[in-house]
């Protein structure tokens, strides 16, 4: 229970909490989820030997790449608190040295296999850093942030990715920007169906001769049926919007009956038609932005007030030299008009979104509207369906 | 009540405000008052059709000026809580596009009239922003901050601004500075009678011809009659200094019996003769800095931490051409002499208290003495006659 | 006790201080100790008649030298609060004016023995500011931070420093630094045995022929033995390593127990031989860094996240050249390599550390191994002996 004679505040303010009826869950879990696959940094970054830290839902930790093979464990030494990765010292490939006294821990399970400074301290073997495990796909390192038991395996990585992710020839161009605002605001921007009214000028519509509605009416008397939840067989959870997919565009805004915005015309294309959000965090955008191309992307926890917003442009491009021949692609097309071109939107606008929510009111102060319901059936899905939810280090240990 | 399991601290310490007894309201106005008038802009910072955003005791306001007339609104959308102003969209005149989700408000009521995401939304006509009336005099926009019910009138300005301001002819020049302090801290700078002493370098002093006092000897057996508090027909409540007015003035500094300090003479003109402090936070000193001039100046509550100061040259100048007239004079002769010269003392003095006061308790260890008699009137004043403690926007909807 | 409804958080965590056992006094030493001597500034610092402020354990003093004398006291004006030094105005030796309304303080006992804008005020001679006796020794101005009844003395200043330090011409070269750390992550640095690991690529070793190790092994059998806590005659109190100075050196870092890393061999000196810390926070380390030298070292409380790092090199030198003799050999040879090439590898180590140990849960979670027994020796010492906790001014108001 929350203590109030303690300096330090709790993650969530328990007054709000306590007044969420649906999704309390979703609002506890400021720093995301426990016990699920989040993808952290692209393969590439993580060289072999080369120890590199990466901050995920408020924890310090270090990705190595071991005989090809990527391990992460924590970044604060057992003794001391200090970040190995201040001064990196390896002295063996399967280990990294802690520069302040000398600790040494394995990759491989944490292990303190030894201390430099003290070769006969009793806490050699006994004591040990969180390990995670990570699996490498598509060019992401995935962190399964659990806790697991001697011997057991984290679930299967397919669980916690959007369906169609891990196809085969499935090219993936991973892009991983940091946002200043929390995780879901990020998740709730791109699902959010009307936010498309922020992307009415995007250089992507005349760019890519596309067709963008300023909004969708819900289709009449369907006021029960703007989304649909899924569990897959894989246990992927979902929700799909269906006011994007079923709803009737329109292209123009109106005010007191009078025509005052129309849509550019860009072309005949119909992109973003099948949109669905999914556990921890990923969005698939069906197809987009081009008739071929499938739009994921990730809402990662980093802390408190800022996410990793990981975009995943991809295409299934057959042969062996699909991967580079959509490089090609996306290097020359895509990386602008849409990476940036479109998305820089969404970026400036989840910031903008963040001082509301930032002392939890805004959960309770925001005035949600009939084209929010898949947002609410997302909410709920969160809270029921999440694995556990992510608290501070500090308080795990409590 | 304050209940300690939130994460979120009240806006004042309960505990000071529990050990004062005479002006509690004044100081749990740490963002001002509610239901009086407040400077914001000048007017011809607003321009027809160019809303701008005014941050006003914590409160994140849009101004717009429409066929002429000034509005008022909040700047924080209804739906996810952004402020409007992040990126301005109006697309007819009377009203303001969130860029994010098309919730379209009429600035005149801030009535949701329309969505441009969604026309057949049920919120259309059934939300609205808070607004306030707005009133402009002087080259200044005043805000009325305050709840009216529908049809309601807020009170004449007159009641919140010193005696002699609205006067005809009265020319006056505002000048609108941030200061980073509490608003009382500006307030009580100003009308405190000792603090002149940081003034006795000016260069007003030579540049004006002025005879400045270091300070001034309460009149014996008067010490009970250092202030007279007033409330004039139009409902204005202030406080006059008369100490400064009645006192004995001297120029000489002595230590120990031997004068170690001495006045600069800079001329015989005696100004600054009748010292008074206003509700809701405005200074009036007649005359000053010239004998045919009146000094006004706000205080301002921007948040916390801050305040506008809004410091008001004026001079009574008839005829078609006064306004242009004194307008030259100001910039010839006394903005840079009396605006920069003298004030910007005043400025850096609030700042340097402001670390005492910032967590409450400097209003308990504080030592005032005979000479602050008329700002514990004042205090006492505000506290007994204020319309309302202006609050967090979040607490005012709980 | 702490009351909840505060908006000011407690100092320390009362949560973290329940759960120590044997050294809460260290814990709740935040801010450092009371009544007892702290080195500040340095005593050339302090010129005649130029008062300079100072932040010692979250108290702005001003220190003046008076006919040679120097002079203490808080810098905090008694009327609103505003810290003197921000604007120095002295109208005769033995004083200090406070700018803003001239209220004027005696610096040799704080009295407030005018106020040049109210010469007739009561409050003349019947209020005073917090003073505190200094004491100049070795080119340093210790500060007596403690009440003293009126006409009470002082400790002696020997009781607060490690032995040896006052010693008749031993020449003292302070030096110091801001580290942004507690004070307590300062002294466990430098007390700590082990850390001499960040020093094993130090300039120091190659350039001064040093022979350092990598570490100790504890002497067989001599786990209850690492340590000495000593009371001298003059009431120091203090902890001397033994594991440093009994332990077996080695040179050789091995994981899996291959061999892999080794000592640079800079020659054959040994120094660093008997490593001792001391109240209220002073390390002394004899001989360092060359044989002929003891290393002297202050963690000097400045606020709850800062220290002031006095760093002194010192050397018996006879004779009346002594002193410019060695301050001569100090810049050419050891100001680089020893000051800074050895000791700036602490200042970062701190800084890293300070993190963990923030909020103060780190002194619950980090895990100590058997060569810190030292330190947790220290912390009883300290618990044990101090004269009294520092507390925040405000606090101790109450």
């Amino acid at each position: 229970m929350n203590d109030p004679t303690k300096v330090d505040a709790p993650l969530v303010d328990p007054d709000v909490v306590a007044q969420i009826k649906t999704w309390k869950g979703y609002v506890e879990a400021k720093l995301g989820f426990r016990n699920c696959w989040y993808p952290s940094l692209n393969s590439e970054e993580v060289e072999e030997g080369k120890p590199v830290p990466f901050l995920l839902a408020g924890e310090k930790l270090l990705l190595n790449r071991i005989d090809g093979k990527v391990y992460c464990m924590s970044d604060t030494c057992l003794h001391r608190g200090v970040p190995l990765s201040e001064k990196v010292e390896c002295y063996s490939k399967d280990t990294i040295t802690c520069w302040y006294h000398g600790w040494t821990y394995d990759f491989k399970d944490g292990k303190l296999c030894d201390i430099l400074t003290d070769p006969n301290s009793k806490m050699i073997g006994n004591r040990a850093l969180q390990t995670y495990q990570v699996e490498e796909a598509k060019g992401l390192l995935f962190i399964y942030l659990g806790d697991l038991d001697e011997g057991e395996q984290p679930p299967a990585l397919e669980r916690d990715v959007p369906p169609g992710f891990l196809e085969a020839d499935r090219r993936v161009r991973p892009f991983r920007r940091q946002v200043n605002s929390d995780w879901r605001l990020g998740a709730e921007n791109g699902f959010d169906t009307t936010h498309i009214f922020i992307h009415k000028d995007s250089k992507l519509i005349i760019g890519n001769e596309t067709m963008l509605p300023l909004g969708f009416a819900p289709p009449p008397g369907k006021m029960n049926d703007l989304w649909d939840r899924v569990e897959t067989d894989a246990g992927q959870q979902g929700v799909y919007d269906r006011l994007a997919d079923h709803g009737v565009p329109h292209f123009e805004g109106k005010i007191d009956g009078e025509v005052v915005l129309k849509a550019i015309y860009g072309g005949d294309k119909r992109i973003a038609g099948e949109i669905s959000l999914w556990m921890p965090g990923a969005l698939k955008v069906d197809p987009f932005p081009d008739p071929e191309m499938i739009h994921f992307e990730w809402y990662v926890p980093r802390d408190e007030k800022s996410h990793w917003y990981v975009h995943c442009a991809t295409k299934v491009v057959p042969g062996e030299q699909g991967d580079e021949s959509f490089g090609r692609e996306y290097d020359a097309v895509w990386k602008d008009m849409y990476a940036h071109g479109f998305n820089d939107d969404d970026i400036w606008a989840r910031e903008a979104t963040q001082d509301f929510y930032d002392d939890d009111y805004g959960w309770l102060d925001e005035t949600l509207f009939e084209s929010d319901a898949c947002i609410i059936a997302w909410r709920k899905l969160a809270s029921e369906t999440n694995h556990g939810i992510q608290t501070r280090v500090r308080d795990r240990k409590r």
